[in-house]
Protein backbone atom coordinates (compact mmCIF):
# COMPACT_ATOMS: atom_id res chain seq x y z
CA UNK A 1 0.00 0.00 0.00
CA UNK A 2 3.05 1.97 0.34
CA UNK A 3 2.39 3.64 -3.32
CA UNK A 4 -1.18 4.51 -2.58
CA UNK A 5 -1.88 8.51 -3.00
CA UNK A 6 -5.02 8.48 -3.76
CA UNK A 7 -8.49 7.29 -2.35
CA UNK A 8 -11.37 6.97 -4.47
CA UNK A 9 -14.32 6.01 -2.04
CA UNK A 10 -18.26 4.82 -3.32
CA UNK A 11 -20.39 6.87 -1.80
CA UNK A 12 -24.17 4.88 -1.73
CA UNK A 13 -23.83 2.77 1.02
CA UNK A 14 -20.34 2.90 1.20
CA UNK A 15 -20.26 6.39 2.71
CA UNK A 16 -23.70 7.59 3.40
CA UNK A 17 -26.79 5.70 4.65
CA UNK A 18 -28.71 5.78 1.52
CA UNK A 19 -31.51 3.05 3.26
CA UNK A 20 -32.10 5.45 6.01
CA UNK A 21 -32.23 8.88 3.96
CA UNK A 22 -34.15 7.88 1.58
CA UNK A 23 -36.40 6.11 3.93
CA UNK A 24 -37.31 9.25 5.74
CA UNK A 25 -37.81 10.83 2.77
CA UNK A 26 -40.51 8.60 1.36
CA UNK A 27 -41.71 7.92 4.77
CA UNK A 28 -42.59 12.34 4.87
CA UNK A 29 -44.19 12.51 1.45
CA UNK A 30 -46.15 9.26 1.75
CA UNK A 31 -47.35 10.28 5.49
CA UNK A 32 -47.88 13.74 3.75
CA UNK A 33 -50.29 11.77 1.61
CA UNK A 34 -51.53 9.48 3.81
CA UNK A 35 -49.79 6.35 1.92
CA UNK A 36 -49.68 3.47 4.18
CA UNK A 37 -46.98 2.13 1.57
CA UNK A 38 -43.87 0.88 3.85
CA UNK A 39 -41.35 3.67 3.10
CA UNK A 40 -38.87 0.83 4.33
CA UNK A 41 -39.40 -1.63 1.42
CA UNK A 42 -39.86 0.98 -0.90
CA UNK A 43 -36.50 2.76 -0.38
CA UNK A 44 -35.30 -1.49 -1.07
CA UNK A 45 -37.38 -1.32 -4.35
CA UNK A 46 -36.05 1.71 -5.35
CA UNK A 47 -32.58 1.14 -5.09
CA UNK A 48 -33.25 -2.35 -6.82
CA UNK A 49 -33.69 -0.80 -10.16
CA UNK A 50 -30.31 1.19 -9.63
CA UNK A 51 -28.05 -1.59 -11.64
CA UNK A 52 -30.92 -2.35 -14.24
CA UNK A 53 -31.37 1.21 -15.14
CA UNK A 54 -28.00 2.12 -15.64
CA UNK A 55 -27.36 -1.16 -17.82
CA UNK A 56 -29.89 0.32 -20.12
CA UNK A 57 -27.54 3.74 -20.37
CA UNK A 58 -24.50 0.79 -20.58
CA UNK A 59 -25.89 -1.36 -23.34
CA UNK A 60 -26.47 1.56 -25.12
CA UNK A 61 -30.65 0.82 -25.14
CA UNK A 62 -31.09 4.65 -23.86
CA UNK A 63 -29.12 7.79 -24.22
CA UNK A 64 -26.80 9.30 -21.35
CA UNK A 65 -29.14 10.30 -18.50
CA UNK A 66 -27.71 11.05 -15.03
CA UNK A 67 -28.77 9.16 -12.01
CA UNK A 68 -31.41 11.87 -10.83
CA UNK A 69 -33.23 11.32 -14.08
CA UNK A 70 -32.86 7.61 -13.71
CA UNK A 71 -34.36 8.19 -10.38
CA UNK A 72 -36.98 10.26 -11.33
CA UNK A 73 -37.81 7.15 -13.79
CA UNK A 74 -37.41 4.42 -11.58
CA UNK A 75 -40.29 6.09 -8.99
CA UNK A 76 -42.56 6.09 -11.68
CA UNK A 77 -42.17 2.65 -12.56
CA UNK A 78 -42.52 2.02 -8.60
CA UNK A 79 -45.65 4.66 -8.18
CA UNK A 80 -47.61 2.38 -10.95
CA UNK A 81 -46.38 -1.01 -9.27
CA UNK A 82 -47.74 0.20 -5.99
CA UNK A 83 -51.36 1.55 -7.64
CA UNK A 84 -50.17 5.39 -6.19
CA UNK A 85 -49.10 6.62 -9.23
CA UNK A 86 -52.11 9.15 -9.61
CA UNK A 87 -51.93 10.02 -5.71
CA UNK A 88 -48.43 11.45 -5.83
CA UNK A 89 -47.93 14.23 -7.77
CA UNK A 90 -44.95 15.79 -9.79
CA UNK A 91 -43.80 18.29 -6.94
CA UNK A 92 -44.03 15.40 -4.17
CA UNK A 93 -41.92 13.11 -6.75
CA UNK A 94 -39.58 15.99 -7.63
CA UNK A 95 -39.12 16.12 -3.03
CA UNK A 96 -38.50 12.31 -2.94
CA UNK A 97 -35.89 12.35 -6.03
CA UNK A 98 -34.34 15.01 -3.64
CA UNK A 99 -34.06 12.87 -0.57
CA UNK A 100 -31.11 10.93 -2.51
CA UNK A 101 -29.02 14.24 -2.27
CA UNK A 102 -28.94 14.41 1.44
CA UNK A 103 -28.47 11.14 2.95
CA UNK A 104 -27.11 10.61 6.66
CA UNK A 105 -22.98 9.83 6.41
CA UNK A 106 -22.46 6.62 8.52
CA UNK A 107 -20.93 7.67 12.16
CA UNK A 108 -17.42 6.45 11.00
CA UNK A 109 -17.43 8.25 8.12
CA UNK A 110 -16.45 11.83 8.87
CA UNK A 111 -14.22 11.26 11.55
CA UNK A 112 -12.46 8.37 9.46
CA UNK A 113 -11.77 10.74 6.47
CA UNK A 114 -10.46 13.68 8.59
CA UNK A 115 -7.70 11.17 9.39
CA UNK A 116 -6.93 9.48 5.53
CA UNK A 117 -6.90 13.13 4.51
CA UNK A 118 -3.87 13.94 6.64
CA UNK A 119 -1.81 11.46 4.27
CA UNK A 120 -4.17 10.64 1.06
CA UNK A 121 -6.12 12.77 -1.74
CA UNK A 122 -9.56 11.74 -0.85
CA UNK A 123 -11.99 12.12 -3.61
CA UNK A 124 -15.96 10.51 -4.32
CA UNK A 125 -16.08 8.23 -7.19
CA UNK A 126 -19.85 7.53 -7.42
CA UNK A 127 -22.24 6.73 -10.26
CA UNK A 128 -24.38 9.82 -8.53
CA UNK A 129 -24.77 13.52 -10.58
CA UNK A 130 -22.21 15.74 -9.75
CA UNK A 131 -24.68 18.09 -8.31
CA UNK A 132 -25.93 15.26 -6.34
CA UNK A 133 -22.65 14.26 -4.75
CA UNK A 134 -21.81 17.76 -4.20
CA UNK A 135 -24.92 18.57 -2.48
CA UNK A 136 -23.92 15.35 -0.16
CA UNK A 137 -20.79 16.21 0.77
CA UNK A 138 -21.61 19.76 1.25
CA UNK A 139 -24.64 18.85 3.43
CA UNK A 140 -22.74 16.28 6.01
CA UNK A 141 -19.82 18.72 5.94
CA UNK A 142 -17.14 15.58 4.20
CA UNK A 143 -13.95 16.47 3.66
CA UNK A 144 -13.40 15.27 0.38
CA UNK A 145 -10.74 17.03 -1.86
CA UNK A 146 -12.73 17.27 -4.37
CA UNK A 147 -15.87 15.33 -6.27
CA UNK A 148 -15.24 13.02 -8.93
CA UNK A 149 -18.30 11.46 -10.62
CA UNK A 150 -19.33 9.22 -13.49
CA UNK A 151 -20.83 11.98 -15.19
CA UNK A 152 -17.85 13.36 -16.05
CA UNK A 153 -16.99 10.51 -18.14
CA UNK A 154 -20.99 10.14 -19.28
CA UNK A 155 -20.89 6.39 -18.27
CA UNK A 156 -21.56 4.42 -15.20
CA UNK A 157 -19.15 2.27 -12.98
CA UNK A 158 -18.33 -0.33 -13.38
CA UNK A 159 -17.39 0.54 -16.71
CA UNK A 160 -13.50 0.89 -16.69
CA UNK A 161 -13.74 4.57 -18.09
CA UNK A 162 -14.92 5.72 -14.58
CA UNK A 163 -12.00 4.28 -12.81
CA UNK A 164 -9.22 5.63 -15.52
CA UNK A 165 -11.40 9.11 -15.44
CA UNK A 166 -10.30 9.45 -11.53
CA UNK A 167 -6.44 8.50 -12.43
CA UNK A 168 -6.13 10.59 -15.60
CA UNK A 169 -8.07 13.84 -14.16
CA UNK A 170 -5.86 13.22 -10.62
CA UNK A 171 -2.88 12.85 -12.39
CA UNK A 172 -1.93 9.78 -10.73
CA UNK A 173 -0.75 5.72 -12.13
CA UNK A 174 -4.22 3.42 -11.35
CA UNK A 175 -2.16 1.26 -8.70
CA UNK A 176 -1.65 5.03 -7.17
CA UNK A 177 -5.49 4.68 -6.43
CA UNK A 178 -7.09 2.99 -3.78
CA UNK A 179 -10.51 2.23 -4.42
CA UNK A 180 -12.71 2.63 -1.42
CA UNK A 181 -16.30 0.81 -1.62
CA UNK A 182 -18.99 -1.80 -0.27
CA UNK A 183 -19.50 -3.67 -3.27
CA UNK A 184 -17.80 -6.59 -4.65
CA UNK A 185 -18.61 -5.26 -7.66
CA UNK A 186 -17.06 -2.21 -8.06
CA UNK A 187 -13.50 -3.54 -6.64
CA UNK A 188 -13.24 -6.28 -9.16
CA UNK A 189 -13.92 -3.52 -12.31
CA UNK A 190 -11.09 -1.32 -10.33
CA UNK A 191 -8.85 -4.05 -9.83
CA UNK A 192 -9.44 -4.48 -13.51
CA UNK A 193 -8.23 -1.44 -14.51
CA UNK A 194 -5.27 -1.76 -12.23
CA UNK A 195 -6.39 0.38 -8.81
CA UNK A 196 -5.63 -1.18 -5.29
CA UNK A 197 -8.87 -2.23 -3.75
CA UNK A 198 -10.45 -1.70 -0.21
CA UNK A 199 -13.95 -3.35 0.88
CA UNK A 200 -15.74 -1.56 3.80
CA UNK A 201 -18.67 -3.95 4.93
CA UNK A 202 -21.43 -2.36 5.94
CA UNK A 203 -24.30 -4.55 6.78
CA UNK A 204 -26.68 -2.56 7.44
CA UNK A 205 -26.52 -1.01 3.83
CA UNK A 206 -30.25 -1.81 3.43
CA UNK A 207 -31.45 -1.68 6.75
CA UNK A 208 -32.86 -4.24 7.93
CA UNK A 209 -33.23 -5.96 4.62
CA UNK A 210 -30.97 -8.54 3.31
CA UNK A 211 -28.84 -7.41 0.41
CA UNK A 212 -25.27 -6.03 1.51
CA UNK A 213 -22.46 -7.86 0.30
CA UNK A 214 -20.59 -9.48 2.60
CA UNK A 215 -16.80 -9.86 3.70
CA UNK A 216 -16.46 -13.79 2.70
CA UNK A 217 -18.11 -13.18 -0.93
CA UNK A 218 -15.67 -10.18 -1.85
CA UNK A 219 -12.18 -10.12 -3.33
CA UNK A 220 -9.98 -6.84 -2.02
CA UNK A 221 -6.36 -5.78 -1.16
CA UNK A 222 -7.62 -4.96 2.08
CA UNK A 223 -10.97 -5.41 3.91
CA UNK A 224 -12.31 -3.18 6.66
CA UNK A 225 -15.54 -2.32 8.56
CA UNK A 226 -15.34 1.08 8.73
CA UNK A 227 -13.12 4.35 7.90
CA UNK A 228 -11.74 4.67 10.86
CA UNK A 229 -10.77 0.85 10.53
CA UNK A 230 -9.48 2.12 6.83
CA UNK A 231 -7.26 4.93 8.62
CA UNK A 232 -5.64 2.24 11.63
CA UNK A 233 -5.13 -0.41 8.32
CA UNK A 234 -3.28 2.56 6.55
CA UNK A 235 -1.47 3.98 9.94
CA UNK A 236 -2.74 7.61 9.47
CA UNK B 1 -28.64 38.78 -5.98
CA UNK B 2 -31.65 37.25 -4.71
CA UNK B 3 -30.97 34.08 -6.84
CA UNK B 4 -28.38 32.95 -6.73
CA UNK B 5 -27.32 29.67 -5.28
CA UNK B 6 -23.28 28.76 -6.29
CA UNK B 7 -20.69 30.86 -6.23
CA UNK B 8 -17.86 30.06 -8.94
CA UNK B 9 -14.47 31.00 -7.95
CA UNK B 10 -11.43 32.18 -10.37
CA UNK B 11 -8.51 30.42 -8.14
CA UNK B 12 -4.80 32.55 -9.59
CA UNK B 13 -4.79 36.16 -8.44
CA UNK B 14 -8.77 35.91 -6.86
CA UNK B 15 -8.11 33.51 -3.89
CA UNK B 16 -4.82 32.12 -3.98
CA UNK B 17 -1.53 34.95 -4.49
CA UNK B 18 0.06 33.32 -7.09
CA UNK B 19 2.86 35.58 -7.31
CA UNK B 20 3.93 35.08 -3.99
CA UNK B 21 4.07 31.15 -4.18
CA UNK B 22 5.99 30.80 -7.13
CA UNK B 23 8.55 33.60 -7.05
CA UNK B 24 9.18 31.54 -3.90
CA UNK B 25 9.28 28.15 -5.25
CA UNK B 26 11.57 29.91 -8.40
CA UNK B 27 13.83 31.49 -5.41
CA UNK B 28 14.10 28.19 -4.37
CA UNK B 29 14.95 26.50 -7.52
CA UNK B 30 17.21 29.20 -8.64
CA UNK B 31 18.97 29.75 -5.13
CA UNK B 32 19.98 26.42 -5.08
CA UNK B 33 21.77 26.32 -8.80
CA UNK B 34 23.66 29.58 -7.59
CA UNK B 35 21.57 31.89 -10.07
CA UNK B 36 20.83 35.70 -9.93
CA UNK B 37 17.71 36.10 -11.80
CA UNK B 38 15.21 37.69 -9.93
CA UNK B 39 12.39 35.26 -8.44
CA UNK B 40 9.48 37.93 -8.48
CA UNK B 41 10.46 39.04 -12.11
CA UNK B 42 11.11 35.78 -13.61
CA UNK B 43 7.65 34.52 -11.68
CA UNK B 44 5.69 37.75 -13.85
CA UNK B 45 7.24 37.13 -16.59
CA UNK B 46 6.08 33.40 -16.87
CA UNK B 47 2.55 34.49 -15.88
CA UNK B 48 2.63 36.96 -18.73
CA UNK B 49 2.92 33.61 -21.31
CA UNK B 50 -0.13 32.63 -19.65
CA UNK B 51 -2.99 34.16 -21.55
CA UNK B 52 -1.18 33.54 -25.40
CA UNK B 53 -0.45 29.91 -24.51
CA UNK B 54 -4.07 29.43 -24.05
CA UNK B 55 -4.84 31.60 -26.70
CA UNK B 56 -3.01 28.69 -29.19
CA UNK B 57 -5.30 26.07 -27.79
CA UNK B 58 -7.91 27.95 -28.18
CA UNK B 59 -7.37 29.45 -32.14
CA UNK B 60 -6.81 25.49 -32.59
CA UNK B 61 -2.89 25.96 -33.53
CA UNK B 62 -2.31 23.19 -30.75
CA UNK B 63 -4.27 20.33 -29.13
CA UNK B 64 -5.66 20.65 -25.96
CA UNK B 65 -3.09 20.01 -23.21
CA UNK B 66 -3.49 20.83 -19.33
CA UNK B 67 -2.32 24.11 -17.49
CA UNK B 68 1.05 21.95 -16.31
CA UNK B 69 1.85 21.52 -19.77
CA UNK B 70 1.65 24.78 -20.55
CA UNK B 71 3.44 26.18 -17.72
CA UNK B 72 5.95 23.78 -18.75
CA UNK B 73 6.27 24.70 -22.13
CA UNK B 74 6.27 28.75 -21.32
CA UNK B 75 9.48 27.97 -18.53
CA UNK B 76 11.08 26.26 -21.34
CA UNK B 77 11.12 29.40 -23.65
CA UNK B 78 11.84 31.51 -20.46
CA UNK B 79 15.13 29.54 -19.34
CA UNK B 80 16.39 30.08 -22.85
CA UNK B 81 15.18 33.77 -23.28
CA UNK B 82 17.54 34.08 -19.78
CA UNK B 83 20.32 31.68 -21.30
CA UNK B 84 20.02 29.27 -18.16
CA UNK B 85 18.65 26.67 -20.55
CA UNK B 86 21.48 24.34 -20.01
CA UNK B 87 21.75 25.39 -16.14
CA UNK B 88 17.86 23.75 -15.00
CA UNK B 89 17.50 20.47 -15.16
CA UNK B 90 14.55 18.21 -15.85
CA UNK B 91 14.00 17.41 -12.25
CA UNK B 92 14.66 21.23 -11.43
CA UNK B 93 12.14 22.66 -13.97
CA UNK B 94 9.33 19.90 -13.11
CA UNK B 95 10.09 21.37 -9.39
CA UNK B 96 9.10 24.75 -10.64
CA UNK B 97 5.99 23.90 -12.11
CA UNK B 98 5.12 21.97 -9.08
CA UNK B 99 5.06 25.31 -7.59
CA UNK B 100 1.84 26.47 -9.34
CA UNK B 101 0.21 23.53 -7.41
CA UNK B 102 0.97 24.92 -3.95
CA UNK B 103 -0.06 28.54 -3.70
CA UNK B 104 -0.82 30.65 -0.31
CA UNK B 105 -4.29 31.88 -0.27
CA UNK B 106 -4.92 35.41 0.21
CA UNK B 107 -5.72 35.97 4.03
CA UNK B 108 -9.16 36.67 3.33
CA UNK B 109 -9.80 33.71 1.37
CA UNK B 110 -10.23 31.25 4.09
CA UNK B 111 -12.49 33.22 6.61
CA UNK B 112 -14.75 34.33 3.66
CA UNK B 113 -15.18 31.06 1.97
CA UNK B 114 -16.17 29.86 5.28
CA UNK B 115 -18.75 32.47 5.48
CA UNK B 116 -19.73 32.29 2.18
CA UNK B 117 -20.26 28.35 1.95
CA UNK B 118 -22.87 28.85 4.60
CA UNK B 119 -25.40 29.79 2.36
CA UNK B 120 -24.02 29.58 -0.96
CA UNK B 121 -22.55 26.18 -2.92
CA UNK B 122 -18.82 27.22 -3.46
CA UNK B 123 -16.94 26.22 -6.43
CA UNK B 124 -13.54 26.65 -8.10
CA UNK B 125 -14.07 27.65 -11.88
CA UNK B 126 -10.32 27.99 -13.02
CA UNK B 127 -8.11 27.26 -16.04
CA UNK B 128 -6.02 25.39 -13.89
CA UNK B 129 -5.91 21.64 -14.39
CA UNK B 130 -7.90 19.28 -12.09
CA UNK B 131 -5.06 18.08 -10.13
CA UNK B 132 -3.71 21.70 -9.64
CA UNK B 133 -6.46 22.60 -8.34
CA UNK B 134 -7.38 20.07 -6.27
CA UNK B 135 -3.80 20.00 -4.95
CA UNK B 136 -3.90 23.71 -3.96
CA UNK B 137 -7.48 23.65 -2.49
CA UNK B 138 -6.25 20.45 -0.45
CA UNK B 139 -2.86 22.55 0.68
CA UNK B 140 -4.54 25.68 1.71
CA UNK B 141 -7.78 24.27 3.45
CA UNK B 142 -9.80 26.00 0.97
CA UNK B 143 -13.59 25.07 1.90
CA UNK B 144 -14.95 24.62 -1.61
CA UNK B 145 -18.07 22.23 -1.64
CA UNK B 146 -15.92 20.66 -4.69
CA UNK B 147 -13.67 21.50 -8.25
CA UNK B 148 -14.46 22.31 -11.44
CA UNK B 149 -12.01 22.97 -13.65
CA UNK B 150 -11.75 24.28 -17.43
CA UNK B 151 -9.97 20.47 -17.95
CA UNK B 152 -13.28 18.82 -17.37
CA UNK B 153 -14.75 20.56 -21.31
CA UNK B 154 -10.80 20.52 -22.57
CA UNK B 155 -11.85 24.69 -23.12
CA UNK B 156 -10.38 27.93 -21.49
CA UNK B 157 -12.21 30.64 -20.02
CA UNK B 158 -13.08 32.76 -21.09
CA UNK B 159 -14.17 30.60 -23.55
CA UNK B 160 -18.21 30.18 -22.87
CA UNK B 161 -18.20 26.60 -22.63
CA UNK B 162 -16.40 26.58 -19.61
CA UNK B 163 -19.17 28.74 -17.44
CA UNK B 164 -22.16 26.59 -19.33
CA UNK B 165 -20.13 23.44 -17.75
CA UNK B 166 -20.24 25.07 -14.56
CA UNK B 167 -24.37 25.28 -14.36
CA UNK B 168 -24.63 22.30 -16.16
CA UNK B 169 -22.78 20.20 -13.13
CA UNK B 170 -24.12 21.78 -10.66
CA UNK B 171 -27.53 21.78 -12.62
CA UNK B 172 -28.53 25.59 -12.12
CA UNK B 173 -29.40 27.98 -14.38
CA UNK B 174 -26.18 30.43 -15.66
CA UNK B 175 -28.61 33.50 -13.62
CA UNK B 176 -28.21 31.56 -10.35
CA UNK B 177 -24.00 31.45 -10.34
CA UNK B 178 -22.26 34.21 -9.78
CA UNK B 179 -18.46 34.15 -11.02
CA UNK B 180 -16.21 35.70 -8.68
CA UNK B 181 -12.71 36.77 -10.41
CA UNK B 182 -9.93 39.19 -9.74
CA UNK B 183 -10.02 39.58 -14.10
CA UNK B 184 -12.78 41.69 -15.78
CA UNK B 185 -12.00 39.35 -18.64
CA UNK B 186 -12.91 36.40 -16.81
CA UNK B 187 -16.46 38.51 -15.62
CA UNK B 188 -17.07 39.66 -19.42
CA UNK B 189 -17.32 36.19 -20.13
CA UNK B 190 -19.37 34.91 -17.57
CA UNK B 191 -22.09 38.04 -18.31
CA UNK B 192 -22.13 36.97 -21.74
CA UNK B 193 -23.11 33.26 -20.40
CA UNK B 194 -25.70 34.90 -18.24
CA UNK B 195 -23.68 34.53 -14.97
CA UNK B 196 -24.01 37.67 -12.49
CA UNK B 197 -20.65 38.60 -11.69
CA UNK B 198 -18.57 39.81 -8.52
CA UNK B 199 -15.04 42.00 -9.28
CA UNK B 200 -12.02 41.44 -6.44
CA UNK B 201 -10.00 44.03 -6.39
CA UNK B 202 -6.42 42.53 -5.87
CA UNK B 203 -3.94 44.95 -6.14
CA UNK B 204 -1.06 43.06 -5.35
CA UNK B 205 -1.68 40.28 -7.55
CA UNK B 206 1.62 40.96 -9.41
CA UNK B 207 3.69 41.45 -6.30
CA UNK B 208 5.18 44.91 -6.81
CA UNK B 209 4.72 44.87 -10.43
CA UNK B 210 1.80 46.89 -12.22
CA UNK B 211 -0.98 44.62 -14.18
CA UNK B 212 -3.45 43.61 -11.94
CA UNK B 213 -6.85 44.83 -13.16
CA UNK B 214 -8.35 47.68 -11.56
CA UNK B 215 -11.80 48.63 -10.22
CA UNK B 216 -12.56 51.11 -12.64
CA UNK B 217 -11.35 49.36 -15.55
CA UNK B 218 -13.95 46.77 -15.06
CA UNK B 219 -17.40 46.02 -15.26
CA UNK B 220 -19.07 43.67 -12.55
CA UNK B 221 -22.15 43.08 -11.00
CA UNK B 222 -20.58 43.97 -7.44
CA UNK B 223 -17.00 45.34 -6.81
CA UNK B 224 -15.35 44.37 -2.94
CA UNK B 225 -12.21 43.96 -1.83
CA UNK B 226 -12.10 40.72 -0.59
CA UNK B 227 -14.29 37.91 0.47
CA UNK B 228 -15.10 39.07 3.55
CA UNK B 229 -15.93 42.17 1.94
CA UNK B 230 -18.17 39.98 -0.39
CA UNK B 231 -19.81 37.50 2.43
CA UNK B 232 -20.58 41.22 4.29
CA UNK B 233 -22.28 42.09 0.73
CA UNK B 234 -24.02 38.86 0.44
CA UNK B 235 -25.28 39.32 4.30
CA UNK B 236 -23.69 35.93 5.24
Amino acid sequence: MAEIRVLTCDVFGTTVDWYTGVAAGVSEVFSELGLSVDAGAFANEWRAEYVPSMQRVRDGQREWANLDVLHAESLDLLLRRHGIADTVSPAARAMMVRAWHRLPAWSDTLPGLERLRTRYVIATLSNGGFALLTNLVKAERLPFDCVISAELVRAYKPDPRVYRAAADLLDVAPAEILMVAAHGRDLEAAAGVGLRTAFVERPREHGPYPGADRAADVTSDITVTSFLDLADHLGC
